[in-house]
């Protein structure tokens, strides 16, 4: 049993290749984007500009295929694709949060963004503490590699776990 | 032009219907469930166990249409979709931060989940602090209301932003 997509609207940034683009949001801490939603959903923005941050669901559009095991970005091993945020996945659906700027119409203006220029959205929810933040006790395979990927761009090989063939 | 989901596996929990369902996972903090995944992915889960909270996207197979405007849960105001959790929504796709508890082959073990019995799942993913801890400074109209939200159950008419028709 499937389900059908359709994209809400699509995000505008500064990267047009892979090449040179930050790993997640938190290596591009302050690159800014915008997304233009379609106009025939912009009354759903209603009320979101009271929120300082916002998570985004988005296609990773130019993802093929996938391999459940990959070697992540920085890692010398292959790992588990689902332990991984690698865009190769069954379901291509990439997830972001990002520091919401402000909403003109359909525009809004996000920081911290790291997708390539013109990914189709998928869907805004608001961020919300009580439910998004968790008191975290591991993190896996990114134990000390955190602060790494941070800083890190894409060589346009690797993307977060992904080997870009 | 639309994008075909299909789902990889499946969430078992305790909730066969809305009524009584906590509204999102932080008021259902003690509540197991049990993702069944399927056996082609089985090998994806690898080193995701080194992870004490992870990202489930589902679908929200019970939700049939959408307004772009809804009145939340305990608010007394319609608000714009994009900033609620509602289900219905223009592509139906939930999120929850759940804690991981156990993988034993195709069976993962979490904590704190909130979704409907069968309920198809469509992508994991760690949660990675660096990635998903973000500095909020406005919660918009959730102000005031995030630890009511967390004590409150649905009573069947509305979830989290959605009146169930």
């Amino acid at each position: 049993m499937s389900i059908s997509i359709t994209p809400i609207g699509i995000i505008e940034t500064p990267f047009d290749d892979l090449k040179g683009m930050p790993i997640q949001p938190s290596g591009a801490d302050k690159i800014q984007g915008t997304i233009i939603i379609d106009k025939e959903y912009e009354e759903g923005l209603s009320d979101l500009e009271g929120f300082s941050h916002i998570i985004l669901l988005y296609h990773f559009h130019k993802s093929k295929g996938y391999n459940l095991m990959v070697k992540p970005f920085m890692d010398d091993q292959q790992r588990g694709l689902f332990s991984t945020r690698a865009p190769r996945r069954p379901n291509p659906i990439g997830l972001s949060i990002v520091r919401l700027i402000k909403i003109e119409g359909k525009r809004v203006t996000i920081e911290g963004i790291d997708v390539l220029n013109g990914t189709p959205l998928i869907d805004i929810k608001p961020y919300v503490p009580r439910f998004d933040i968790k008191d975290v006790t591991a993190v896996g395979w990114l134990e000390n590699r955190q602060e790494q990927v941070a800083s890190s761009k894409s060589d346009g090989r690797f993307i977060l776990g992904q080997q870009q063939d």
